[in-house]
């Protein structure tokens, strides 16, 4: 048996992926960031694709076909908002077992076209295959509000700030997985009705933001991402982290994770990270305010390396959600 | 138990689908067609997406990585030539399982990014996830090389023509699937390895064809489909379609299939069908020819029902192939 692709993760299959692509037309992006940028003679364009699959993001045993299709194009959205970018034209691959009942893939079609809907974008085709597992994969096209951001814009002095809170959908997600399903209505709603940032997004690529990433798969992870790409190091406060207030729900559950640690390894909360000039940072919090979005800065970006608590960000056990290794 | 989508099967749905994500914007072509048609400030875009699944449409017994992703490719890169155009950019969906070996994955991308550099595409994103079976959706983008060529296109009067041989791909399929691995080199490549016909794509969209489809299901079927989008009919001869010669091979298989309903039913062989002015036939063939590909007159587009060899298409037994009833 030979090296498997569980055996290197996620993280070095994607690296290795990227460099046999490479390297882009000028002026492109291609893989390493939320989406590809592509000029054209209409400006830039924004592409991003993402799937979720039965056993692996989801389990019908806990959601619905609605949920599927909302959380799926709900992922890619937040792809381009993580780009400073709006949303416009997706193509919806699904991957239908036969004895897949109508009613479901119907609800899974509510799901994805409420949430094209919701963010104002158009599914304009896809296609329909079979296969053993239920599957979702959406690609997404959008347009930068102002320039792309990228991951790698980060440099040294700059705050490092998230939107919103973090750990409610993994709080959801440990309810649902463990039978505790009247546990918390805003948690398991986190987990399966996400919101992206769109908003939020274009609103910090437009004030020009240094970098930008959007947590998928949990904050110590993203936030490793983004400071690898951006070749930047940071300063990072583990308790200046914003931990979704309604985890507060799990201390009722003796074995129950612990509520500050979902906020730094959990995933899928698609909140917006990035990096901004220190002299912006007051304005940001005013625009996000305005569309009720909190702030938070949870440090600041060095020259040195990655690090959160006074600990290398590599020395974190817990580092987040790798779709291959399944931890 | 509810109806199934095997119930119902893969045209039925792609219809309910189709029905729920229009209407297009203006000038826009959303579903339906081999690919979806954007409207953006540079010209017209092309867009489609086109998945291969384990156990569905590939068997590891059989077929290598570089197999699957030079096909996958190949498939996709055929619904950009059916609208006229050339492909030009495209994002790679890689489903997983997580013990899949490295070096299958590896030849995969070599098919992959072998079949982008043959048709002279980019590779420029995509995503990686885990799943039971091995997959691949490419989400590919163009752009037309003349005005895009629709299914709908069809008038009475015209020829309908198509390029190359049938059914091929599906005579290799019967024997790699029946242990005849030796059979036939040319017919187990023309399922392995597929070649799309871009630039023949190109050359009937600038010339100016009424319509056009590529044949991915079997002739009978694409066919039905091109007269439906249309609103046209047909009088096809079954008798003036272009049987793969490579067939020949299978005579000494005593329960091999018939070489000519392979041609009519079998899928994967990636051929145009096209619907054209009587007046530009034949320069039509002259130009195909001097890219070494024959064109052959099938029939003419008629304002009645669809009928081949004197039957509606409807009856014939073997329509072609549905992804979700498997036949």
């Amino acid at each position: 048996m030979g090296t498997t692709v569980a055996d290197i993760g996620e993280d070095v299959l994607l690296q290795r992926i990227a460099e046999r692509i490479g390297p882009p037309d000028p002026g492109d992006v291609w893989a390493g960031d939320d989406a590809a940028v592509l000029r054209s003679l209409a400006g830039p364009l924004l592409w991003t694709t993402d799937a979720v699959v039965e056993h692996v993001d989801f389990e019908l045993a806990y959601c619905s076909g609605y949920d599927i299709g909302w959380k799926a194009m709900a992922a890619n959205v937040s792809d381009i908002a993580a780009m400073g970018g709006h949303p416009e034209h997706a193509l919806a691959t699904l991957f239908v077992p036969p004895s897949t009942e109508l009613d479901l893939v119907d609800d899974l079609l509510n799901g994805l076209l409420d949430a094209a809907t919701n963010w104002e974008l158009s599914v304009v085709g896809g296609d329909l295959s079979g296969g053993r597992d239920l599957a979702l994969s959406i690609a997404l096209s959008g347009t930068p509000a102002h320039e792309p951001v990228l991951r790698s814009g980060g440099a040294a002095g700059e705050a490092i700030c998230v939107t919103g809170s973090l750990g409610g959908a993994a709080g959801g997600l440990y309810l649902l997985r463990n039978g505790f399903a009247d546990g918390s209505d805003a948690l398991i709603r986190r987990q399966l009705r996400p919101q992206a940032r769109a908003e939020e997004g274009v609103i910090l690529g437009t004030l020009g933001v240094g970098s930008m990433i959007d947590i998928s798969d949990g904050l110590l992870l993203d936030l490793a991402r983004l400071c690898a790409s951006g070749g930047v190091g940071c300063d990072v406060d583990p308790a200046a982290v914003p931990v979704d207030p309604e985890l507060s729900a799990l201390r009722v559950i003796p074995a129950a994770p612990d509520p500050t640690r979902l906020a730094l390894a959990g995933g899928e909360d698609f909140e917006l990270l990035f990096t901004i000039d220190p002299g912006l940072e007051s304005r940001a919090s005013e625009l996000l305010a305005e569309v009720g979005t909190a702030m938070t800065r949870l440090g600041t970006v060095t020259a040195g390396p990655p690090m959160v608590g006074g600990r290398n960000i590599d020395e974190w056990e817990e580092l987040g959600w790798d779709h291959l290794k399944g931890r």
